[in-house]
């Protein structure tokens, strides 16, 4: 009989010969979380002081926190676009211009001759799923499954749109404050609900729907436990009009907001049990970000930008800086201020993987593998700020040069006139991340610097026409 | 010859045990580390981009991070009272009217009368030790060693005081620009360190001061790791002007701010090593926290609130809610958004050691032993927000209730009007930390409990003459 201490010498070289075998040999997995409307400050982790996100905060901790890290656009559907797609919008028709994202009526998606990671992905032999939100069309020929993915299961477009009572911008002191006082009814926004190509509901019920979406990205990893797969987990909320389930409303002391990022936080910690009863967490990826930043104009029912100035639709750090964490496989432990944008998702996995980046077209992002593997400086220098097929600011390394400025939503009021800046504003964002401290006059030589690298990037776009602006109605 | 496994067996118990021990038998040491003038914002794991603090992200992750902790003055002087006496400044002589902190020719200090932490730990077998600023009077009748400390070394005052140049506000963009190009020269400073009752260096040499300040409480463990131990660590940093030593200088993406914080940061992490090395960090409490919210005038050189309003010297949220984390001993782990302060650290020592609480005189200050030990809720329910000398502000539950605003330092010009409020501002801070939404209309009932709140305070009020009135040159 063999002494216990061999056995147990035998079990632990064992375990960690399997462990090593998961980290090297097997393909990695991934998993994109992606949510909507949520401020780089709502996570405990990114200093919120009633929003309680244990699970989020634990990947930050275990994984890589990103605290400079970007979506490409700061509306919807050029944000998701983005990162489907690894171009920026105005590429591909995507980035609209006085419309800025799909709407029910709208008559366009998402091009065919458009690459998506999940194509890429189906190529090398991996199941896909979107789950949540498209917003890149909602015709049979823009929807997933005519995209790269084999799964797709979720409200196509935004979760306020067709309400029956009329525009999507809150009445100042009057939306939120009825909403709060009863139970959301989800009859007033009569959003469908689609399974693969087909509507299954309609409207579809929000209270529960971040539970039925974390549900269906659940059943999709035990399906494809034995196969590599790839979700794209892309949640309707915490965009207004805001829907908790039963179990979740009330429970925060945030208020509604709260409820509904608790009941996401949970979500990816079932999601996050079931990759470790599959012994998945070694070779699978999850990525955690936002479309772009808070929807200020319904104040308490909007996110928080933390530090940074303003929120969604702005060329402001409130509107395009998002938190950033990957946790899981290789990921080195660590808090990362390099730049990141989530135009680098879809290269970052090609590499990964050892597929070569696509070549016959501009892809702007770059791999951040480095950085996540080794905690390396990342390759991305610049970040552009787009709003409406205009470049209104650009991030190079530290320094933002603002071009144009703008509010929006007309909140607060007055606030929504453009202003072509004859002196561009710079800013250091390392030193300044709140934007406060205009340094343009005493670095001239960095503004220059900015502007070249605008026109050199203007050289190369030739954007097609404003696929946004067709409307069932023209 | 006994086998492997009972060997293992007997020493994992003895370990156990061991730990045991060190947790129910032995008292617990207490080390408080006080920064000065550091924002709400200023640490990674309260959500600042850049600046790196490892070591109190760790503690905060391994202990607690209270999201709702508050200094009880947002200026020095009284803050430091309320702490060390566990009473609002206002009852003891040491809130200041039109002078709000003592200066170089304030002719008094701390009032004998008073009891400090230090004397009541003293009484119980402590050793006990101040290091850093002190500013309750560096007449020596104020100075540590007549209120209870055994040891001392620091710089009685603020750093920037005894300028050669003039006073402390800087011109605007000027200071800060021009300190930032060169070597900072603590000749401009001529503030003195001593080391007890006696001068030993003037001027203080401040870009070796964080370093010798954490050095001195390494010693002072080292010295009487067999005894019982309380030090009162309070940095002078990052108070302006902001100096750090050749090895930190130029470290930080955050400039000279981020420098000295990571030079904290690591100082943190050097009396933790010293703690693990002796296994007291089963039996010793590290408190971490900030006299007040950043003093925003000195722009890059100042602090950030993160995402509250406004700073030091104010009544907004930035000028009194501060980083509070504590670590060590039996702490559960967790992130705590009950309401906490820094009068309550006093009654809380006490309860953890069983002593009884101080009964001759109104204390302020309530234990939290029940948070920090079982993660139970805080029995603290109101926060006073004093500016000299008046309420201007009262917090209750989640509701704040201004009734006076005031900017400060004249940041940004004109804000200094005082404005007493005919209809008071109120905010929910649990749901709008930032303080954007005001809820009086809605909520009567809650300002008139608040009012009544503020009537009871003042009847056990009867505040003694304003000690910080009186000059040299008076």
């Amino acid at each position: 009989m063999k002494s216990l201490p061999s056995v147990l010498l035998f079990f632990s070289l064992f375990l960690v010969l399997s462990c090593e075998k998961a980290k090297t040999d097997s393909k990695l997995n991934f998993i994109i979380v992606f949510v909507d409307d949520m401020g780089y400050g709502d996570l405990g982790v990114y200093g919120h002081p009633t929003i309680k996100t244990p699970i989020l905060d634990q990947m930050a901790t275990e994984g890589q926190k990103w605290t400079q890290f970007y979506s490409a656009a700061s509306v919807c559907t050029p944000s998701r676009a983005a990162l489907l797609t690894g171009r920026l919008p105005i590429r591909n028709g995507l980035m609209g211009g006085q419309v800025r994202v799909f709407f029910p009526d709208s008559q366009y998606g998402i091009p065919t001759s458009e690459i998506t990671i999940a194509e890429k992905l189906k190529e090398n032999g991996y199941k896909t799923a979107a789950i949540g939100k498209w917003h890149l069309g909602h015709k049979k020929q823009y929807l997933p499954l005519q995209h790269g993915f084999d799964y797709y299961y979720g409200i196509p477009y935004s979760n306020d749109m067709e309400n029956i009572n009329g525009g999507a911008i809150p009445v100042k002191n009057h939306y939120w404050k009825i909403y709060d006082s009863e139970k959301p009814v989800s009859d007033n926004y009569k959003v469908p609900l689609l399974e693969n190509n087909k509507i299954i509901e309609r409207p579809a019920d929000q209270t529960t729907i971040t539970k039925r979406y974390t549900d269906k990205a659940v059943d999709f990893i035990r399906k494809n436990k034995d196969e590599n797969f790839f979700i794209y987990l892309a949640h309707n909320l915490p965009h207004t009009p805001l829907y908790a389930s039963d179990e979740y409303r009330g429970r925060s002391k945030r208020g509604l907001y709260g409820d509904v990022v608790e009941e996401i936080d949970r979500g990816v910690g079932l999601i996050m049990e079931e990759l470790k009863k599959n012994s998945l967490d070694k070779n699978t990826i999850v990525v955690f970000t936002s479309d772009n930043g808070p929807w200020l104009p319904f104040e308490q029912h909007s996110g928080s930008a933390g530090l940074l100035r303003n929120g969604k639709g702005t060329s402001w750090e409130g509107g395009h800086r998002v938190p950033g964490i990957f946790w899981g496989g290789p990921i080195k432990k660590g808090m990362v201020d390099e730049l990141g944008s989530t135009l680098d998702i879809f290269p970052t996995i090609l590499e990964m993987l050892g597929v070569e980046n696509i070549k016959d077209r501009i892809m702007d992002g770059v791999s951040l593998k480095n950085t996540l593997y080794h905690g390396k400086p990342s390759k991305r220098e610049m970040i552009f700020y787009y709003r409406s097929r205009e470049i209104y600011a650009v991030r190079y390394k530290q320094y933002k040069a603002h071009f144009i400025t703008q509010g929006v939503y007309n909140y607060p009021p007055g606030s929504n006139k453009k202003i072509i800046l004859k002196e561009p504003l710079l800013y250091n964002l390392d030193v300044d991340p709140s934007e406060r401290y205009n340094i343009a006059d005493e670095n001239p030589d960095i503004l220059r610097q900015i502007k070249t690298i605008v026109d050199e990037h203007k050289k190369n776009l030739d954007p097609p026409d404003d696929l946004l602006q067709y409307r069932e109605s023209d």
